[in-house]
C-alpha cells in the first residue's frame, strides 16, 4: 500500500531518533519546530506559500496501524517497549501556519509545529515533502500569471510531473498560484478546478485528412472545438483548414473556440494566423499557444508581438523546470523547560546560510494605506509587545533601525490551525485560497514581482530575536 | 479519492477525443502507439527505462467506476450513449516494453501498446507521467552511480520530491539505477528496499550538548550510529566529539559507523576527519558526505581527494535537478486497415524535431564478442527477416549503410508483457531489475557513461523504416 502516505512515509532517521528520545525519556518535552526556506525560488521576490491542506491531512491520519510496526520490528533496530508506544502514537500538537496562497518570504516560518518532540520529529520529511513541492509550483504559477498579464493560462503538465500524485498536487497548486484551469480531469474531480483541453496530434493523425480530423471534432464539440493546426504545415493546412471549418460551423450557428499553436515561431505564427482568421470573419477564435511556455518565454512572446489569447503550461510549470526545488527545511527552534519556559535552539553551521534563527516567532505583515505590504517584521512570539499596541511597539522599534518610515497597520500571519491535533475553525476552500492568493499577490509592489532582479523585501527582526542572532545568517 | 489512480488520471483531451473516435465508429479499429524519447536527458549518452511495473499496474485497473462516469455526465461534453460504453470500458490490449533497468537510446520505444484505438488513445498521459518520471531517476541515478565509483550511494530525497509519490517512485527508480538504499522507510516497506539512516540536526540540538546527543544515539544504536558532525563546528567539536564517542564505543567492543558531513568543503573537511580518525585508531570508521550532490560535484570532489566511503543524494537525484523532465511522448505510429494490415502513421512538423517514425517497430541490439552493446538496428516488426536469420539481414543491411563493421549477436529488446491486458509470464522483481540494470550499463562503452560529452550510440534503421523515414528527423 503506498497510499494515502502513513507514518512510515518518513527518513529512517526521524524513527530512529524518536527511539532515542523515548529511551531518554525526552520524548514526551514540548518542542517547537519551523518550517521555512532561505532563498525563494527562481532567483525571484517572494514565495505563494500551499501545501498546508495535504500536510494537515497527513497529521490527522498518523498513525502506526499493526502491519507498519511489525515491518519496523524486522528492521532490527526498535526494541518491543517503543514498538508498543507506536500502537497509540498519534499527532496530538498545534499548528500555526500561513494560510495557504499567502505571500512568504525567506526565514519566515511557513509552518510552526509545536507538541511532544516525537510527534513534531516524526513527521519532518513528510511535511517537507509536501510543502515544499506545492509552495515551488504555486510560486511558479504566480510568476507565469505575472508575465501573462490577463491572458488566461492552462495547466497541461500531467505527462512530466514527478508520478500521479506529482501531478495531481501540481494541479491543485498551479491552480492556486493563478492557473485558470487543468488538463488533469483527475484534479478537476478531486478539487473542483475547471478542466480544459484541446486535441492532440493522434486525433489529426488518425483520420484520412486533417479536414476531415477538424470536421468531426467540429460537429461533436460545436462549442468546445480548439484545433490544433501545426501537425503537418501551420500555415500551409492547419490554419487554413481551421478555417474552412470554422466558417462551417459559423453557417450553422455555432462558432470555433480556438486554435493551438504547438510547435516553431509561436510569435511569428500567431501573428499571421490573427491576421488570417481576422480577415475571414473569425475574429472570435481565440488563439492558445503551447509547447515548453514558461514565465520568460511568455514575457519575450509577448514582447514580440505574440498574438496568443490562452497559455498553455505544462512541463516547465509543474517541474518548476529551472530551480526544480524549495530549499525548505524543518528545524527545532525551541524547547519548553520544565518550568514551562520556552528555551530557544538553534545550529550554528560552518556555512553561515545554513544556521537557523532560534525561538518561537510570530511574523507581523505591516500594511502601506492601500492594503499593501511594506516590510514584515519577526519576534519570538513570547516577546510581542503586550503592555503597549503592537503598531507603536513596531514603529518605536523600526526608528530604531531606521529601515521603514511607516506604516498604516500590521498583523499576524500565523495562524491556528490545530490544536491539541484537532482542526481549529473551517479550513478555506480552494477558490477561497486562490482568491487569496490573487488579491494578497495584487497587492505586492511590482518591484517584488518582476522576473528580472526583484528588490529584496523587507523582513525585520525584533529585540528579542534580534538578541539571539548574534551571528549573521 | 486521490490513490491509486484511475481512468480520470488523463488529460480532457484524451477523453473528448475517444468519444470522437466512438461516435466516428473509430474507436475499435487497431491502433499501435509508442512511448519514445527525443534526447537522452542530462545530455548524457544512454537513459534507463523505468516504470513499466506501474504503468502496467495502472492499465490492469483500468475502468470507469460509477462515480467517475457521474462526475464526466456533469461536464456538459460527454452523451448518454458513451458514458454507457465506458461502463464495461477496460484495457484489452499488448504491451510490449523494455524491461525495467534496460539503457535505451532517442527514437527507440520504451513502450509500444496495441489495442483499440480508445483504449490506447485514454491511457496516454498516464503513462508518460509514470515512465518519464521513473526513467529519468533511475538515468540520474545511473549517472551518479558512474561518477562515485565503487562507492556506496544512498537515496535521502524525499523532502524535496514531489509529492508522496514523487518520493516513492524516485525511491524505487533510484534503487533500480544504482542507489543502495534510501531513507524512505515506506519505499523500503513497500518495494524492499534497503534503508538507512543517520541522525539530524535536531537530534543534536535537542540535547544539552553534542558530546550527550552522540553518547545517547551510540549507546542505543551500538551497530548503527553515523553521527552527523557538522551542527556546531565540523573540526572544532563535531569530529572531537564523535572520536571520543567512537573511543567510548570501541572499549565497549562496538564499533561507530561513520560521519556524516553536511555542510563546509567536503572535500578538506573529510581528508581532516579521515586523517584525525586514523589517528584515533578509529579507521573504520566510514566518511558519508550529503548536501546537494549530484554526479557532477561527486565527480569534483573525488578528483580533488575527498575521503568520502558513502554518499547521500537526495535534491539533485529526486528532482533531476538540471534537466528535471524527460521529453518523452507517446504517438500513434500505425493503424490495422480492414484487411489487417498495418499502416504506417506519422506527424509531420514544423519543427523537425517533433516529427515522429512511422510504423510498429522492433529494436534489435548489436553485442560485441564480450556481450557489450555495439548498436542497435531498428525496423519495421512486419518486416523483419523472415527467410534469412536476423543477423544476416542487418549485417548485410549495414554493410550497405557502412556504419558497423561486425557483431556477434542480435536480440530483441522488446518483449511481450501484456496480451489482452494480460500479463504474460512473471514481472521480474526488484533486486532483478536493479540487477539488469548493472550489469547491463556495466556493458555500456565507456565513452557513452561519461559525463562530458558523451558519444552518440549508433541506432540505425532497417530497410523498411528507412523507405518510411523520408524526411531527417
Amino acid at each position: 500500500v503506498r497510499y494515502p502516505p502513513g507514518a512510515l512515509f518518513a527518513d529512517l532517521y526521524e524513527l530512529t531518533m524518536i527511539q532515542g528520545y523515548f529511551r531518554a525519556g525526552m520524548h514526551r518535552r514540548t518542542a517547537c519546530f519551523e518550517l521555512f526556506f532561505r532563498a525563494n525560488p527562481f532567483g525571484g521576490g517572494y514565495a505563494v506559500a500551499a501545501g498546508l491542506h495535504d500536510a494537515l491531512d497527513f497529521l490527522a491520519r498518523l498513525h502506526f496501524p499493526d502491519e507498519d510496526r511489525h515491518y519496523l520490528r524486522g528492521r532490527g533496530l526498535f526494541g518491543d517497549d517503543f514498538l508498543s508506544y507506536l500502537k497509540d502514537f498519534r499527532f496530538t500538537g498545534d499548528v500555526d501556519a500561513l494560510p495557504e496562497g499567502t505571500p512568504v518570504f525567506p526565514l519566515e516560518p511557513v509552518m510552526r509545529v509545536t507538541g511532544p518532540l516525537d510527534e513534531c520529529q516524526v513527521v519532518e520529511t513528510a511535511l517537507l515533502n509536501i510543502i515544499n513541492f506545492q509552495t515551488l509550483v504555486a510560486t511558479k504559477a504566480a510568476r507565469i500569471r505575472h508575465a501573462a498579464g490577463a491572458d488566461n493560462i492552462l495547466e497541461f503538465g500531467m505527462r512530466r510531473a514527478q508520478g500521479p500524485d506529482g501531478a495531481m498536487a501540481a494541479s491543485r497548486a498551479a491552480f492556486i498560484g493563478g492557473c485558470a484551469a487543468t488538463s488533469n480531469v483527475q484534479a478537476g474531480r478531486s478539487f473542483g478546478i475547471p478542466t480544459k483541453g484541446t486535441n492532440a496530434h493522434s486525433w489529426i493523425m488518425a483520420h484520412e485528412t486533417e479536414l476531415e480530423a477538424f470536421r468531426e471534432y467540429a460537429q461533436l464539440y460545436p462549442h468546445h472545438s480548439v484545433f490544433l493546426v501545426d501537425t503537418y504545415d501551420t500555415l500551409g493546412s492547419g490554419v487554413p483548414n481551421a478555417i474552412r471549418v470554422g466558417l462551417e460551423m459559423k453557417s450553422r450557428g455555432h462558432k470555433l473556440a480556438g486554435i493551438r499553436l504547438d510547435s516553431g515561431d509561436i510569435a511569428g505564427l500567431s501573428i499571421k494566423s490573427r491576421s488570417i482568421l481576422d480577415q475571414a470573419g473569425l475574429e472570435y477564435v481565440k488563439i492558445f499557444a503551447s509547447g515548453d511556455l514558461d514565465e520568460y518565454r511568455i514575457e519575450e512572446l509577448r514582447k514580440n508581438g505574440a498574438c496568443v489569447d490562452v497559455w498553455g503550461v505544462g512541463t516547465r510549470l509543474v517541474t518548476a523546470h529551472d530551480d526544480p526545488s524549495l530549499t525548505g527545511v524543518y528545524k527545532l527552534c525551541a524547547i519548553r523547560s520544565d518550568d514551562g519556559e520556552w528555551t530557544p535552539r538553534r545550529k550554528v553551521s560552518d556555512e553561515a546560510g545554513k544556521s537557523t534563527l532560534p525561538g518561537r516567532k510570530q511574523i507581523m505583515r505591516l500594511y502601506g494605506s492601500r492594503g499593501d505590504p511594506v516590510a514584515d517584521w519577526m519576534e519570538i512570539e513570547d516577546a510581542l509587545p503586550s503592555s503597549i499596541p503592537v503598531k507603536e511597539a513596531i514603529l518605536k522599534d523600526i526608528e530604531n533601525r531606521r529601515l521603514i518610515s511607516d506604516f498604516d497597520s500590521a498583523a499576524p500571519m500565523l495562524r491556528a490551525f490545530l490544536r491539541g491535533g484537532r482542526l481549529v475553525g473551517e479550513f478555506p476552500d480552494l477558490p477561497g485560497i486562490r482568491e487569496n492568493a490573487r488579491s494578497s499577490i495584487e497587492k505586492l509592489s511590482s518591484n517584488l514581482k518582476t522576473l528580472h532582479q526583484p528588490e529584496e523585501y523587507k523582513v525585520m527582526f525584533g529585540p528579542a530575536l534580534r538578541k539571539f542572532d548574534r551571528k549573521s545568517i
